[in-house]
């Protein structure tokens, strides 16, 4: 993975969202100041962020919106759709699994894998629930860029171990255990606590 | 909120979650370079992090994992709990009311609101989805820190100003709007499709 800060790739997520919004709107041009005002940054940070990538902007013109669009639409590797699956078909696996976010976006969920006989068959929205074991056989037969791990903590290696033996360079995991993974895997741990202790802190330090 | 980088915060929490696991293991002290290794960054960082906070590690011996845990369980304001409330009873909400890690860290979800009367009345792990319109009366009555908006983007802003307006400083928000709010109150945003983008991003840039 380049050594580029997951905050950078956060932000440059978000002025795409902006961006989108304000080609929407019809507009043309967009300054780093509307940019910043609007992503909760400085004016400095946004250039900053997009001169990383070559430069965009033209001295008091600001960004062209569409230009700036596309360009970052390829930045986050956003020209393509992704094929991702679920393994772990819990109460998060499940809200996942239907989350039409991730379509928009293009990470299509095409397949949710869980270990329990009672949940294995159950149909979500066109999905069905597949048995894990059958994980090694799909995987070698259907192309996957992405996995989402919402297993139990204990489970969560194991799955993941297997999914990197077939193939998969890219983990989203909602396991709370910190995974063990090859270099060349890229992993991004969301954990819901840790979001809320980000309040917590803000509530204690008010 | 005190302008410490949310950054920081978050590999705070990570620290927390570590020297739980070694307090677990009988564990009296433990280094800036283990530290560092299991939370994927460097000892220089873990110093720098905890240094901010006050002077905690002996040269040559470490930091003391009973002390450094009270500590930074301190600093994270978790040294009480939080009472919770979900507005927005859809698949994500409902994973939310029902996730376990939440009451692990303090922070209990009490109530749980939407404005579908197909689903006001439900019951969920002995929460009963109740009518948004009581927002206000049972905020008025019980006192609430944080609330977690799940609803529709088009309802978003309303619901927040009507919660801000109800007294709630500390807003996790899943739905993908920016929310405009006063300085006093503290709010992350949580956006699924955002944390695939940085695995995307990984992806393109190998």
């Amino acid at each position: 993975m380049r050594k580029i800060a997951e905050s950078t790739v956060r932000r440059l997520s978000l002025y795409l969202r902006l961006l989108e919004e304000f080609g929407g709107q019809g507009k043309e041009t967009v300054s780093s100041e509307v940019l910043a005002t609007r992503a909760g940054t400085t004016s400095a940070q946004v250039r900053k962020d997009l001169s990383f990538f070559g430069s965009f902007g033209k001295r008091g013109l600001g960004y062209s919106v569409p230009e700036l669009t596309v360009r970052l639409r390829d930045i986050l590797g956003l020209k393509r759709s992704y094929q991702v699956l679920v393994v772990g078909a819990g109460k998060i696996g499940s809200a996942l699994a239907q989350y039409r976010g991730f379509a928009e976006r293009g990470f299509r969920v095409t397949a949710v894998y869980d270990a329990d006989p009672g949940k294995v068959g159950l149909r979500w929205n066109g999905l069905v629930v597949r048995d894990v074991r059958q994980l090694e056989q799909d995987l070698a037969r259907d192309h996957m860029d992405i996995a989402i791990v919402s297993t139990p903590p204990n489970a969560a290696q194991e799955v993941t171990d297997r999914l990197v033996r077939s193939g998969i360079r890219a983990i989203l995991n909602f396991a709370p255990v910190q995974l063990v993974l090859p270099r060349d895997v890229a992993v991004k741990n969301v954990n819901m606590a840790l979001e809320l202790e980000t309040l917590s802190y803000a509530l204690r330090h008010r």
